[in-house]
This record gives structure tokens, C-alpha cells and sequence, in this order.
């Protein structure tokens, strides 16, 4: 009775630099690439998280993403997540957020904004 | 030893109304509202696909969405199910394409776009 998230294309600039990093970040392994220079990343064992498809692109990237990505740890705390995510080339990026909240803003290594939430439960 | 993909933000002018669009699409429910107006939708089992959070903005659409969303038909071939979504109120979006793609360009309510796949058989 409906579809299901297969996957989320994001532009990038350098598809190999943004597979590299978001592989990292997610646990992926690259699943495919086409001949347009695109690369695809997903689960190793093919769960059903959607798969990441790094979309080669010269366009300019126009200010906040107006779609973007929450992440959440899965094996440990945010704190050690954030330094493992700042080690792996994320950064900071102000968004306009108090600095209150529960999650870090940050942003991968072409800028594109992406939140670290605090770990949560749900509901089963 | 990695991140998952918890939730996906959008932002949205009306954030009840794409909720709305969206909840159809998707087969998602209500799973809470913020007081800044965000509405998160999410699988009514609580499964591993992330929720999606309409955003309020009043930010302008700065052209065509740098992320943007595939989705694949869970139960019904792409012609059906394109059918489906344009009863919904997707409409077809022009990106580019040469029309000889496998998928469909379509676009919300709010003109996001997002592509209805070809269904495939993931990798096990």
C-alpha cells in the first residue's frame, strides 16, 4: 500500500571523496557504480536502510540543504560519535541553532549540513 | 562502530500539508509535533526506515534539491504506483532527464523533487 525509501541522491562535487566519507560515517560498502560517475553506498548485509548514491555535480550548492540528513549512533554515546565524526573530516557548521540544543550541527567535507542527535530510543 | 540514518528533515512552507502528502506516500503515521511547528512522521511499527520531519520555513526553494528522496513501490509495479502518486498530488518534475530513464521525476506539493524507481530485488 506504499512505497518504501530506497535511497537518497546527493549531489557532490567529488563522488568518491563523499562515498569515502559517509562509508565511514554510516558503516557502508560501496554497492555499484554507474557510468555517469556515480557511486552507490549501502548496508553490507542489505538491510533496510536506504542507500546513499554520491551524484557527480558541478551546480553550485545554494546555502542551507533544504532536505538534510539526521544521524544517530548506533553502538555508543554522542559524545564519542561526535569525535569520531570530527575525526573523520565533519565539521561544525552553524546553522543558526542557540547552541541548546540536543544535537550537534555539522557538516560533511562538501559542506552539506547534517545533524548528530542524541541517542534515543523507539518505540518498538 | 557507525551512524544510522534516523531521520530526514525537510523543510516545508506547510508542514501539515506535506506531512499529509508524505504519510500517503509512505505508508507512515504521526509520530509527534514540536512546538516550532515540525511534524515527524514516521512506520507505524516503529521499523528501521528513517522518519521524516516536516520543518516549518519560510525559506525560498533555491532550485533544484541537491538531496533529494528514491522510493520503490513495496507492494505493486512502478506503473501502478505512479498512478497512486499522482492521485496524490505528485506531479512530473523536469530535472534534465532524457525521459528514457528507468524511474520517474516527480515533485510534491512543495515542488520537492523525488524519483519513483523501477522496484528491483535488493542484494540479500
Amino acid at each position: 500500500m506504499a512505497c518504501r525509501i530506497s535511497e537518497l541522491v546527493l549531489d557532490a562535487a567529488d563522488p568518491e571523496r563523499l562515498a569515502a566519507f559517509w562509508s565511514e560515517v554510516l558503516g557502508y560498502v560501496e554497492l555499484g557504480r554507474e557510468d555517469d560517475g556515480s557511486i552507490e553506498i549501502g548496508p553490507p548485509d542489505g538491510g533496510p536502510q536506504p542507500t546513499l548514491v554520491l551524484s557527480p555535480s558541478s551546480a553550485p550548492r545554494p546555502g542551507k540543504l533544504p532536505l538534510h540528513i539526521d544521524v544517530s549512533a548506533t553502538d555508543r554515546d554522542q559524545d564519542a560519535e561526535l569525535e569520531r565524526l570530527l575525526a573523520l573530516g565533519a565539521r561544525p557548521a552553524d546553522v543558526g541553532q542557540t547552541g541548546t540544543e540536543s544535537w550537534h550541527v555539522l557538516a560533511d567535507p562538501e559542506g552539506n549540513e547534517f545533524c548528530l542527535l542524541r541517542t534515543r530510543i523507539r518505540p518498538a
